[in-house]
């Protein structure tokens, strides 16, 4: 195995419920220098591993591990952190407890400060739910946080992209092998269908209209539908995907003991330098919901991804994408003004 | 029962089947008069029937049957018309053939002239499914229909749109009780998945952020999800429903031996006085998608409805995007002028 785990003993959720002998998955990459102040964290996103994320660190990149100690924890659910599918009875499978954003990132700040007494982060990034899980970084500890650089993704799950949710889930139950979570093999038909549902969410209508997916080698859209996206769901552990579900759906940076719900104190607590990034043409994590966000960040820039790439475009399939934000991570980390 | 039935004898269609004792439903509303020239042609859209059209029909109305004779014709599948629901062996429940947009029109053509001895339409106009049938019309019969209203609908079914099809009808046919399309009880958690995904495309990102649905009487999204969306489709046959999905997604008004296949030409091709009425905020018939047809269409006009419905801006729920839809048909119905 690539990755390392930290063990986090009995941990006590956001709903109350504790979850037992509870362990984060998570990879690094570069060292930790001797200030400790070279740290990159970079969560993962629904249905994603750490190693879905390794297309944005490189030595010419800006995540460059020759200068940062980048850190990608596994979230909750994924498989690789506790989940349904690797917790022991009385939490297995859909026993699983709901996690939110918030537990997600309360045990990450345990990874970095117990394991590797890290107290500052140079950089919270992520994309789609890792880029939630980097504004609740931002709102749970603003002043430990000095740059923040979420791309397509939002502060909160806004109520559009609850519905695309009620829509994906529906989508793998229909499927009666999925058996209220208690399966022994594969429910292979939701699967598909949860692919299939997502087709139409994940790129945009001009990515579909120009055929673009030809640029990823798939000579025909039956081809890119059936292998691309069922694919991209059919080696998943059905349950991890609908306790992912859960997280994403509840997701809400101000939900919590320190903003009381109070999204708006939430956003403007955030003292990180922060560059927002939507993808002009996501479809539901909007560009309009991110400008809203980025008004109530105090040191916030909003810097769109023009990209008819649709959600993915921040999945590091498309060249002029993955430079977009790799240029812009980079302005931002050469940034050493003092925040405001 | 409120309609009339149009007996058609053995269709021959495009596919090379022969639908056997084919009918169309209708319903007219108005009176012919002598010179048969107040004839609005008004198709059915995706799952509706004729009753569905009914909200833009009155005497205040564009669509006023004091002065017009309006002919709704159920499209082929909706389960009034010839469907998978009411047709015998061998061609009943999934073995119905498939029906193209050119062989409904052509269908509804038979009944105007055959029927009614119309030579003239002053108006083709529908929502939707509705919409890409009367583009129909005007590619079909250029020299007969005067002008074209299609909102919310495109000429021919776009990438996107396509993938969004193959989206709900894999939550239809994910439901094991589906059967292949053999079933003696409706496959109802397919059929409620299909509304539940459907939930997501029908109305807009800001429709949900605002809290819309309370217009319309819901409490709460959850209830609106429930009620109103997997109450679209419950009580529909799945296999109609999937019959008018392939009709949909093969929509194209140059897919016939009059085009070829060559789009622009069958988009030059039309002669009427046409308003394009895209819903600025759809996301599947899309604006984008309408101004090119437009763009292609001689006498065209490009008339977004400007309004965060979504795709339902145009099915009578909202008065604004009513209203905006009545005023416009009215404008285009009094201009007499000579067509270009």
């Amino acid at each position: 195995m690539d990755y390392e785990i930290f063990e986090l003993g009995d941990v006590l959720l956001q709903s109350g419920a504790i979850l037992p002998q509870a362990f984060l998955a998570y990879k690094t990459y570069g060292t930790l220098n001797a200030n400790k102040d070279n740290v990159i964290i970079f969560p993962t996103s629904f249905g994603d591993q750490h190693y879905q994320n390794e297309w944005l660190i490189g030595a010419n990149k800006a995540l460059n591990p020759e200068k940062y100690f980048i850190i990608i924890p596994n979230m909750l659910g994924n498989g690789l952190s506790s989940s349904p599918s690797n917790t022991a009875s009385p939490f297995e499978k859909a026993n699983f407890p709901n996690v939110t954003i918030f537990d997600n990132v309360a045990l990450q700040h345990r990874l970095i400060t117990e394991r590797f007494g890290i107290n500052q982060i140079a950089l919270a990034t992520g994309w789609s739910m890792g880029a939630i899980q980097a504004f609740q970084w931002g709102a749970s500890y603003p002043d430990m946080v000095e740059r923040l650089a979420p791309f397509a993704g939002t502060a909160k799950t806004w109520p559009h992209n609850a519905v695309l949710i009620e829509g994906i889930r529906a989508a793998l139950q229909a499927d009666a092998a999925w058996n209220k979570g208690v399966y022994t093999a594969p429910p292979e038909v939701g699967l598909r269908t949860l692919g299939r549902v997502y087709a139409s969410w994940g790129f945009s209508q001009a990515f579909y209209r120009e055929e673009r997916f030809k640029e990823l080698g798939y000579s025909s859209l039956s081809d890119f539908i059936s292998q691309f996206w069922e694919g991209s769901f059919i080696h998943s552990d059905a349950n991890d995907l609908l306790a992912m579900m859960w997280t994403w759906q509840h997701s809400d940076i101000s939900k919590n003991p320190i903003y009381g719900g109070d999204f708006t104190l939430a956003l403007h607590s955030i003292k990180a330098r922060t560059v927002v990034m939507p993808v002009r043409t996501d479809l539901y994590f909007t560009p309009e919901d991110s400008e809203y966000e980025t008004k109530h960040i105090p040191n916030a820039t909003f810097r769109p991804i023009e990209s008819i790439w649709g959600h993915l475009a921040g999945f590091g399939l498309n060249p002029a994408d993955t430079d977009f934000i790799d240029c812009t991570l980079k302005e931002l980390l050469e940034k050493n003004e003092t925040r405001t």
